[in-house]
């Protein structure tokens, strides 16, 4: 059956581009937040109308997001969190609390500067990758057995 | 019945103590993380054997904190958690996260600095607030129906 | 061990206190939303801060009461649902759907002038009644096998 | 994956029609209660044989009808909720709580004239929209990251 | 989507066939339990050897059959448990429990002569019926909301 | 912790005096449905009003009896069965669907003549027993660990 | 709809063939473990990079293949788990505990030998076969109802 | 709230003891598999009559000891499996699987000699200790937040 992965966290570099490209040929479906910037952050107000409080603004952007990660999420078999060099990522870290508590297979990538700060993250996980090509890697070897090289 | 409350998070100031004062004399049962830090950093390899590997040593001391901490959020009526000035806090969001993920009532708690890159967390949350005193009037509120004043 | 009750809906008569005295004596625990109008419609701004729009000032509040009656449906064994001869209700309708979807004991109360646009509601409860009397009625023979008279 | 919607309550307008149009193209399916508002009241006793009483009546038309709307609340990821200007609808807020209960995405569609009367309906919901248009473009949104415009 | 219709109970008369014949053309998949009574009886001694005790004769064969009984109810939308005019049918009955406590929408199907000893399986059924032909009724109408004749 | 067993079935003899008394000193508590035959069949009616349809009359009682049974069922531990020699029995059998459907250990108690006809239900039973006193024996084991003798 | 096996355990000799073959021509889906004894071992260290310790070294690897074994056993209908010869083979016993505890249709497969030592595990099963035809033929029969001969 | 343990695995020395003893004073609660060998083995046949086939009298006996297992596992906060020197010691590693499948804190305490046979159960596990002395203060710790010495 055709593996399920989501592909949550930072969304200013093309490491998703690199896990899907890593896995070509294979019987995956993957999914993603979405990675317009501008877009996932206006989309409540462009759609429901404007708000003065910024508050509620991000708060209306973020519930619509809501509906796109929460489904992801509950029905990836793996879901996949990339922790980049800038930016508090909290929402990462939500999505991996989340991956966590429902029982999904978790796989967090990230640089070594992180390893202190994300021990809790990684406790969780079934395994903590440093670079795209070893997350597409791993997909592989989950679905076929096989290692690379 | 007993209300249940988790207080998760930052560790470096006195705000868990606020809100238990705040609450004196009501039905309610505070657990909290394990707030010494040196005991929480190195609890794994002081009792199960040191490690080489930073990776690791933290890697054992988080897993163990996880017992603690997984079953004060699976047992809590309510899910406090507190972003402060500093750091990544990244284990505050995966607590928010698992909270949310398991149909826990979620009270988020940080100042106005954080509010945009906190939007995602303070969405799937029943209360935003800024302030300690603020937290135990609602939980007073929620067993009691009174109002503050 | 102690039934738990919710008493969900309408807070203009005084039901409430009805069936509790009608079933004084036994083991029983009752629970019900915040009563008093004005706290429950406040109470987010109260806490949390005033809102221009009254939309905001409306979700606050609704959100806050909803750690409390989330939590009462959740840890009930039978929901009663009260729908009073006046306003709309949509919450006690919300209620009792939740109730019902939670597989939880649904006990629908409200006057024969509503039959016809309650059915679905009545339709998935195990017991629809009329008069408050009936409810403490059925309760105590729940507890105790004993039929009234 | 197809996105499932299931598009609960009034049954009077075109709205469904409105917002399956404004989805024309996507990998969408969506279902819906039996919207012929005669054969849906009568259905119970047109299979099962005549009842004397009203209530009885309705009672096996209710129930007839929620093997429909049960499976398609429970199969949906969003459910999506319209309260239009008349009636009761006091089944629109139960397959809202319903929803709520089973972790859905739920999406309230109604005017601001009940604002105040579906404060707890909201506060469950991901998004409140006033128009179906609004609706096609969030699920539009969710699904391919696009804003109208 | 398919639904997913399990027929359960009584297996000397062709009821189940007068279903699916009276659902033809719609998008319906049927299961049920190996009708053949004698295979159904010595499935298990016939494949794993025989027994000297006949009570251990019959147990290899009921939990082999009950891969396939639970299979198919726990992957039903709608369980139909039909009790014929003859024997205890008591396996009958405890697939009616395992469907209503599964959340199933369940359909009884019995002669009048039954009604009292069958109340408590009936009060958590959502129809009663007598004759096959309501059953095609029904879920033809719970597909495609329309009404015989 | 104190050990919960649900006595389910038949109602015309003493066995569950028998079980109760075999337990004595031991940290459990029974619970059964209302064995008051008369006043189990007519709850309904004598609470909520009367019916003119026998059917409607069993229907408004057996729900009544559903919230006694299906919370006591729910909390148990362990769910005893017992099958007499007469009637057809079909709500034990039902119970004991629903307790294997919700994981609950069930243990069936019945004569060697039903032997066949509930193989079914002894397939999901952890014990199947033919007297109370062995039953008694079990729960003693099960907490104690001491066999009888 | 198509059988899904899940077939754990013993990974010398070629039991897991057999049963496919006497399979063929049946709508079944089978999955295993990566019988690649050197692969499943080093699959860790192999794509996440070298530990000095021989404990982290297994744990990397057994937490990569534990991505594919528990998203097996979940998708599973039917979970067959066989007991060779030779070696400990607690993973084979961990994933039986897994398939019990998750409410899978549970096949042991082992030879006499074993029987003592294996019997908690038989106890949660419902088929223990000797001979990977025996499971074969019951696989057949769940399917098509039809026994061997 | 008191913290439930499970201390499963091997019956031959007193690992159990010790480590309740490094508890005293702390508010936890454990419990354990019937430890008496032979009551243990014995017990099905004890209770419930003779059978000619070892295989019978074990599964009897197994099912029964299951009634106390599986209630023990799903009660616990923290599992504790010990795997000694001698045996197959299945049932152990099972009780890890279902524990690790119910979402419960496992740990596992063994001698570095099983090293690279448990390291499946040792992945799903929050701690992996030599000693039962570890256990205690880990136990200690996850209650107090105390190191030892």
């Amino acid at each position: 059956m055709t593996l399920k992965v989501y592909l949550s966290g930072e969304i200013h570099t093309d490491w998703r581009e690199e896990i899907i490209a890593g896995c070509a040929g294979l019987d995956m479906a993957f999914s993603a937040p979405v990675t317009d910037h501008a877009a996932s952050d206006d989309c409540g107000v462009a759609i429901l109308g404007p708000e003065d409080s910024k508050f509620w603004h991000d708060h209306k952007g973020a519930k619509l997001n809501a509906i796109r990660t929460r489904r992801s999420i509950e029905q990836a078999d793996v879901v996949v969190v990339r922790f980049g060099e800038k930016y508090k990522q909290w929402n990462a870290a939500f999505d991996a609390g989340m991956a966590a508590a429902l029982g999904k297979s978790l796989i967090v990538l990230h640089g070594a500067e992180h390893q202190h700060a994300l021990k809790e993250v990684d406790a969780a996980a079934l395994a903590v990758a440093e670079r795209p090509e070893q997350v597409a890697q791993m997909l592989r070897y989950v679905l076929e057995g096989r290692l690379p090289g």
